[in-house]
């Protein structure tokens, strides 16, 4: 198997690098190849726009969707995309390690989502969801907060983890990933306002998430991904139908 | 009543640009003066990072909250996020205009949040939420998606909005705002895989959605705000009091 880890942090001394350096020895000692793209490493640009694309097939008007399709027909597409899929095309889990930031991924990261994820050679209205292109591959998220998790709780302060999580998810399940459980590191903030854990007490809270996710990751092809639902579930209008069994959001 | 348009899209001539400028007479109509936020004219950088910080608390190891507290304390702030923070200083309404991308905003306008909220300055762990910051102020989101109302119907294929959009107005939110309910453009997609309908009929499809964005905008001082929870309803940890009463998600 080969592992691809999509690293989102400014920071390489950051605790956000710690775990994907955990990741990176949990997938080793299973035997896995590994890969990682480091998207502030690479400077890759967040930003979806007209200047990425050198053989418009609009030069007047930018549609992105359109640009994407046009560029994946005539395999113009910008450089650093055409390498993110070639990662993405060698790995059998991809495994997102990044930082809650205002409810959702790092605004670098969700430009990845925006720039990689292209329409045409990627998607179209019939190849999404569980008909989608990477099906047969897994992708997992790892993310740490600030907030300690009591603040996660059921209608907690924080919010809903699930929730937050939902639009980071459902997009890797449209591109036909099979999502297994996100694995989260609450608490994590080493000038906290909201930990309140000193010096050695703090660093074995950390020590508890490295050692967790190195075991979430020692079985991940034994876990059950997330439940969404599918083809099967919607009629022509995309409405769910009343016998809808599948799954939930 | 002042208004920012904080507005989102790469290209000019977009529907998302249409309705910009909807936005901008409907409130000269009521009186407003205005002022827009073009992310993507204006060059904004969405990713947080050591660079922007040129008197570093920690010059060796950047920490995003740690670094923008201390940017506030000192008066050092980055020159586009203090521009941005005035803009929000002068406003009494806030209207974020954007294309729902993979089932939130764009990259560019995450990075927004993640850059202009600045912790310390703008949010530490008391002025939060209903003690926000921005309290006394509302803001609004005004979304273009791609797939047609129905997708998004009940349990439907493109999910449901109000979980799509709670990490971003629970953000705002988070920062003090009163949360206008959102205003959602459904089918629009120029070059659209999705929106079965052609030239008139499509424009009449556009019309419709300009006219009902300049009639949200009419009455945007007599709408109700989204109910949150707020610091009455959580005990010390955070966690909902059994009580709680005050909304939901």
């Amino acid at each position: 198997m080969h592992a691809l880890i999509v690293f989102c942090h400014p920071e390489p001394a950051s605790f956000n690098a710690t775990l994907k350096n955990v990741a990176l020895e949990a997938l080793a000692a299973r035997g896995h190849t590994t890969e990682v793209s480091d998207l502030h490493a690479d400077g890759f640009d967040p930003v979806e726009k007209a200047e990425h694309y050198a053989h418009r097939k609009d030069a007047l008007v930018f549609d992105a969707a359109s640009e994407q399709r046009h560029a994946s027909e005539t395999a113009t597409l910008p450089s650093d995309t055409h390498r993110e899929i070639e990662r993405l095309e060698r790995a059998d889990l991809v495994l997102l390690q990044f930082p809650l930031w205002w409810h959702a991924q790092p605004a670098m990261l969700k430009g990845w989502f925006d720039r990689v994820f292209i329409n045409g050679g990627l998607y179209t209205s019939t190849m999404r969801y569980d008909r989608g292109y990477f099906r047969g591959k897994h992708a997992m998220c790892s993310v740490t907060t600030g907030a300690p998790e009591a603040a996660f709780v059921g209608n907690g302060r924080g919010g809903d983890m699930a929730v937050m999580l939902w639009p980071i998810q459902y997009s890797l399940y449209y591109m036909g990933f099979s999502v297994l459980p996100p694995f989260i590191a609450h608490g994590v903030q080493s000038q906290a306002n909201f930990v309140r854990l000193e010096g050695r007490q703090f660093d074995a809270h950390l020590e508890r998430h490295q050692r967790a996710l190195s075991e979430r990751l020692e079985r991940w092809q034994q876990t059950k991904p997330l439940p969404f639902p599918g083809w099967a579930d919607w009629d022509e209008a995309g409405h769910a139908k009343p016998e809808m069994t599948t799954g939930s959001r």
